[in-house]
């Protein structure tokens, strides 16, 4: 009984600040760094990648649109082979800073628009699913349960980490409800908490519907940019280690 | 007897194009690639290093400051940590390319205002020096003998090319005289390849004032972007190797 | 009897160069000028506006997406307000430019994937509406005739100057014929040149399909990056001022 | 006897936030707002302008280097004409937004190391100058008083504010004394009041060696990044106008 915590993390740039890191990494323990094309630059890096060896956390690509302005969570139409290209650049650029610090990379995870095309366009898959044949056939890719990412990169033989999101709400289909509609987003930590241990111990989650559905998952994401995220992601790892889930980065248990 | 000619590639950007990088991979043997900083993108790089592998080419990284508009050629103010994080960066990209054609990196050369700020400025070269040791004590480093960053980065244990300028001339203290020196810059391809004969058989050159001067050198460079660059690469290879020098990457012999 | 012809100009970079800005401005007389988001800098406009001037070419803005690496061809996602605010910016920084000589601006032509939005989706048309409404209600907006961007900036009160394509094939309806169909780039420059003052005197043009329809324009097209480009321009200026028709600035005649 | 009060303002980029704008707008008398270089994107430049006009605050050009990762503050080698082109187009692009909101820009205050270039190198002044002549004479130039560039400017018949730093300890010579130095940045607010009264009233400040000094100013800088900046910056304009000092835009009174 294992489960992975993930959250975004170096999105700083510049004299620009983003996030808690120092605080939100005690309680995560994978890591997704961004790579300087939607947020990050190489001094961010360092110190992101720094702090995640200090922690013992998991170190993984974030790579995004290069869109800054738009923090990577705008749709941007791209041609063949652009995504594929983009996702080795950023990749290779984060791969240099864990080796500074004699580290692997554990995981990739697409950002924004990235991430919510990838699991629904198989083109766009596709080429995520080749970046990661061409660099680094090791690396697990996290994405979402039953995307079409998650199918495409299991047939390339890839590692696949099915991602949960602690403070969202799923429809019956398994898929997130969208944040407009009400209560797609949860606020209280108690029932979060409760949510996520349900997940993991039986794979199971309440659709927004009231129904009772799959969701099985080997990593929780939680985010980092909010008011009081910190505490919850410290609170969700508690309370799971205090029912005797395990709590440690994918690496060590996603096949 | 060997030689190699190393020439800056990989310069377009997007729908921008410099260079005649199809017609002059022909005549090098070591290529340095622009890594999306000062010139060059990810779809640039595949397509460069592509090019390098299907000539047996050496790839070499060729980072500069993040500077597309000057073309990395202006001197910018950087602070503590700045330039090794832009070169950590910049190796780990084009390294991540390399890696997807199963190649390794052979050298590094810095671009531009870089590139001579690192041959003349002990804390910015320290930094140089500093990237390589953190990602690839392997690598060698492309820099003028005499340099600062020569030394520096002999003393850190680091292999060193020296390089010489097919087309410029030489003071008699071994600096290269400055562009708006008359005969500063040399256009007779005969005189260029007698020069680079000389250069590679006795380790000496003529300097601007007429001196012979001693000038030893591992690798040739070559530019991309005049009319005639192509012919003239061609033209002092051929010349070399008919005098019987070996042509080839440096990688096969910088100890 | 008058017509305009327009070009996009300034769309160098730094030290990347597109186009042949000299030669072709000599058979134009509106330049649509990049303003330093999908191409063009404060250099290249500066110079690019001097070049308007000193030939009697009437000045435009020529805003794209903030897409350098895409060269503005790319569709990104927009939210409210971002397409408008693009303009504002990027109109104001070319009047600066116009100003310094001594000009007021003349027009505004959306570029490449704003281009096409604006045409066709009408909240991208709207925001390229109220973005001249704000900064400039005196400025032509230059679209394709029939374009929901054509019907809304009249709507609104603004000029409005119907482009035609000249080396492009219509089809039935009036659109463009999609690159991808054969005969849709007309390469006979004798073709192109009784296209234009047909359409110029008749206001008609064959479609791909064989048949006469109707195409009023008030400004022709031609494009600066081809080879062979400057010289089809001149040659369609001369014939269309040898049959009479009077070639000048869309300023001196657009309602 | 009259005094503005200016702030840097508008420095946000996309998602990342800087500053306290909402809250420091409604102490002081002018903006400068960030351009889109080295800080600022055009949404924030639109709400940064609306605020400036809902308050009756002067509105100001705050141009920098093209340099988002460093902010502005690193010096950037340029080449004979960047800086002013740099300048017509950041000026431009904010005074479009000020048009859109029927406004005139008032002045022009440069950034971080083109602020401090332009104060201390007359080649880099000169290039200020000359942008201001190319696109708005009428812009008030804010500079410290006895720099190159106030010299520069006033010989050039451009109008001049001259700028103290509220927080920061002056030299014998009149110089701010280097942030390095102990008692350099003055953070009790009481001193900062008082010196600041001081200055308007009677033209003097005692150095940071202790000696009574010279200091005329038409504007006093207050930053808006460091907490508590809003609460020094609103209590030092009720000190002011408590003493019978009148706070109000410098455009009201700079000759």
């Amino acid at each position: 009984m294992a489960i992975d915590i993930n959250c975004d993390m170096g999105e700083s740039f510049g004299s620009y600040t983003i996030g808690n890191d120092e605080k939100i990494i005690r309680a995560i323990t994978s890591a997704n760094i961004a790579c300087g094309f939607h947020a990050g630059d190489p001094l961010v890096m360092e110190k992101t990648v720094l702090l995640a060896v200090n922690n013992g956390v998991g170190i993984g690509a974030h790579p995004g649109f290069p869109d800054l302005m738009g923090f990577g969570r705008r749709k941007l139409e791209t041609f063949r082979g652009e995504i594929r290209n983009y996702l080795i650049y950023q990749i290779g650029a984060l791969t240099a800073f864990a080796h500074a610090h004699g580290k692997l990379l554990q995981h990739v995870k697409p950002h924004g628009a990235l991430y919510n095309l990838a699991a629904a366009d198989a083109v766009v898959a596709r080429e995520v699913v080749e970046a990661l044949q061409a660099v680094g056939r090791e690396l697990i890719l996290v994405t979402q349960p039953g995307s079409v990412l998650a199918q495409l990169a299991r047939e390339a033989g890839l590692r696949v980490a099915r991602e949960a999101f602690a403070d969202r709400a799923y429809q019956e289909n398994g898929q997130l409800a969208s944040r407009s509609l009400p209560g797609a987003v949860i606020h209280d930590p108690k029932t979060v908490r409760e949510r996520m241990i349900r997940m993991v111990l039986e794979g199971t989650v309440i659709s927004i519907e009231g129904k009772t559905i799959s969701l099985e998952a080997d990593t929780i994401c939680v985010h980092g940019d909010t008011p009081g995220a910190a505490d919850l992601a410290v609170d969700i790892r508690n309370e799971l280690e205090k029912v005797g889930i395990e709590v440690k980065p994918m690496g060590d248990f996603v096949a």
